[in-house]
């Protein structure tokens, strides 16, 4: 099998075989396949597709490239929640102790970022002396004593993502489905649950721009998933304004705990009852209605909460900060956002707002970067909301004094005021399965 | 100007202007643009085309990524051909000098060979003592003197193309419309011609399989030339067949000294014939039918054979050998490939019969590899005759008896005898200018 014949068959358009595929993953992993052959096969790729046979066969060749975890020492099912990512998003910090409380194990690896603000794993870290690597035997000893644990994802698992990812992303062949696909699911399959479910965003902060083209990434995740004899299903939600209304990882993190004592923002709350529920009932735990039901109390009684300050106290993090938050450092500076006119708040960039939150410290500019925790942005009022000239639309945080000059003209130009009120979105737009 | 955002560009299916072409060719050939960047955007250059525009910006670019020559020092018009190369293709050794004893210039730039057979360079280096390597001032002494002058390409051509070649051989990139004609076409550019004449081959054994294909390149082509301000025609001629009888170094060298005395295969004389008159007319020495009849006279006369002498005394080869052909070094080996049932050659597949001739040692694999002057085929017969079972259709020469196994299966595979007589093709389709 040569390389140069698998790239010239996916150029004219044909289908490659699982053979075919396997080759290429295995030998780009070990090096033997230099990156100019890679980075046309991608191109190809990116501009001929793939086939849902060929992208099941590509993430499988990735989950392979690296260690398959076994989970089997946990007892019970395990779930997991996969988003595809987006500015302000922090569910799984409250979803993953939420369907823990109820009964279904969580043993989640999350990543790093590199973009607007940090991954689950540095907004977990702004917890003072939260360890994100633990050896399995913790990892698994945690789940089945509090139910949950979150680890970050190690090197091991599906490292020939990794390689194509670097790649991709100098290549301009980040956006396309079959590598999405393959991207997310290879990891999550190198996994050991039983359910998933994703949450798949949509709108101007997202990949998938339109709702069709979010359906089309989710049922092709979902086939695969079930491929793969995972219980499946995807929930379409809406990523066209932030979610909630922290940005930032020490602000997400309370935020979050706010949410699991049940007074966090309407929007994150309600994805977060719907995330969960979906979860427990693909789990077996009963209906939807009953498992969103048994979730409404478990944010209300404050039980959700007391299993996310066990998960914290188990990896060695100071639990006092999660019932005090006033106890979560501070950012040195922060930069109140004043309406210029009075008007409806009628569009929200929302990369615009992670783009400023990365120029305040939230996130990474590149691999090696440290990620300043307590900056970030925290908003005021959101799309829909009426707005008085000279009302505080945001509060931007940051050590750095001198980096609100370009966050606010950035945090400008990411908001739209207008005289009409913007017609509502809703919160979940599909449920796919 | 980032390389990320031309790839990007180019993979939407958008133009590129004049500054991002020329952007990525500079720096590829400075090394600036990793080979993974560059083969992404030829993938994507593969799927998405380029516009004339593009193309005609992307030559001048490679054009000018290295020296370009001044031949100033000559007196009179020049004229050069380029053929897009087929098997058995040896035109150059005929016109160049039939041109040359009609009064027009050729001072030509020739490649060595990949594949098959050798290059002009290698059929030339066949003939004892002949130098292909000649200082510029020694070049156009001999151009001024004899009339024609062929020489080895310089490395400083196009340095640009050259990398851009090998990366595109690798890449499942080569048959590209607008990277064969920005390769070709940029190389010819820097070199400093008035005329140039295209040999555009179609069929089995060309890049353009179609006419449609091969008047596109054509077009293309020559639209590139004019607008470097060259007087441009092209000619689409068969590559259904090998042309001529001679496949091999010295084989071919011979077959064209017999084609310069008047005695040459009809296809290949009929071909040079039509080549020379469109060089010398395009030149401005009167009408093609008057030039014709010149070039037929110098053919029957010996004059053309007498300038081939000369160029070759000039480049310190032995000029006997030009008049007697049997004091070339003979293959060890022959062998005589005949038919196993009578009936007409009813298609020759023109590749196989490369690919025999360089199982036989008449080619390179590698750049590296040594070539066997002497080895190739010498056709017996070709498409159209009768055959009775045991005539001989082909020699097979070789210095190597072992490599007759390999290549006799080659030659059979490519030979296909069957009842009925096949339709008579023409020699030359089409005429672009």
């Amino acid at each position: 099998m040569r390389m140069f014949d698998i790239i010239r068959k996916k150029r004219d358009g044909e289908e490659l075989s699982t053979e075919e595929i396997r080759f290429f993953v295995q030998n780009y992993a070990l090096g033997e396949i230099p990156d100019y052959q890679a980075s046309a096969l991608l191109m190809a790729i990116y501009l001929k597709g793939m086939t849902p046979r060929e992208t099941a066969d590509l993430t499988f060749a990735v989950r392979d490239s690296g260690v398959r975890l076994d989970f089997s020492a946990i007892d019970g099912v395990r779930v997991d929640k996969h988003s595809t990512g987006g500015v302000g998003d922090k569910t799984s910090l409250i979803v993953a102790p939420l369907v823990a409380t109820l009964g279904v194990k969580v043993a989640k690896m999350s990543g790093r970022g590199l973009g607007h603000t940090g991954g689950t794993i540095d907004k977990l870290e702004s917890i003072p002396g939260f360890k994100t690597s633990l050896d399995t035997k913790e990892f698994v000893r945690i789940v089945n004593e509090v139910g949950v644990s979150i680890v970050g994802q190690s090197q091991e698992l599906a490292p020939a993502d990794k390689k194509l990812y670097a790649l991709r992303d100098v290549t301009a062949t980040v956006d396309s489905l079959p590598l999405i696909v393959s991207s997310i699911m290879g990891k999550k399959l190198a996994a050991d649950d039983d359910c998933i479910v994703l949450d798949v965003k949509t709108g101007s902060g997202a990949f998938a721009k339109t709702l069709g083209d979010s359906k089309k990434l989710a049922s092709a995740m979902v086939d695969i998933g079930k491929r793969a004899g995972k219980k499946m299903l995807a929930l379409i939600t809406d990523m066209d304004r932030p979610l909630g209304n922290a940005i930032g990882n020490s602000l997400e993190v309370i935020e979050a705990i706010e949410t699991l004592n049940g007074n966090g923002p309407k929007d994150l709350t309600m994805l977060c009852l719907e995330l969960a529920s979906n979860m427990l009932a693909l789990a077996g735990q009963g209906t939807r209605e009953q498992c969103r039901t048994a979730c409404e109390k478990a944010l209300s009684d404050g039980s959700a909460l007391r299993t996310f300050a066990k998960m914290v106290k188990a990896h060695g993090g100071d639990e006092s900060v999660i019932y005090d938050t006033s106890k979560f450092a501070k950012a040195k500076f922060e930069f109140e956002l004043k309406a210029p006119k009075s008007g409806y708040i009628s569009a929200v960039d929302t990369e615009g707002y992670g783009r400023a939150s990365l120029l305040l410290g939230a996130g990474r500019n590149a691999k090696e970067d440290e990620i300043d925790y307590s900056a970030g942005i925290i908003l005021k009022k959101k799309t829909g909301d009426f707005v008085n000239e000279g009302d505080v639309i945001a509060v931007l945080y940051s050590s750095k004094e001198t980096s609100f000059v370009e966050a606010e003209s950035v945090s400008w130009r990411s908001t739209m005021i207008l005289d009409s009120k913007p017609k509502k979105r809703p919160i979940i737009f599909a449920r796919i399965d």
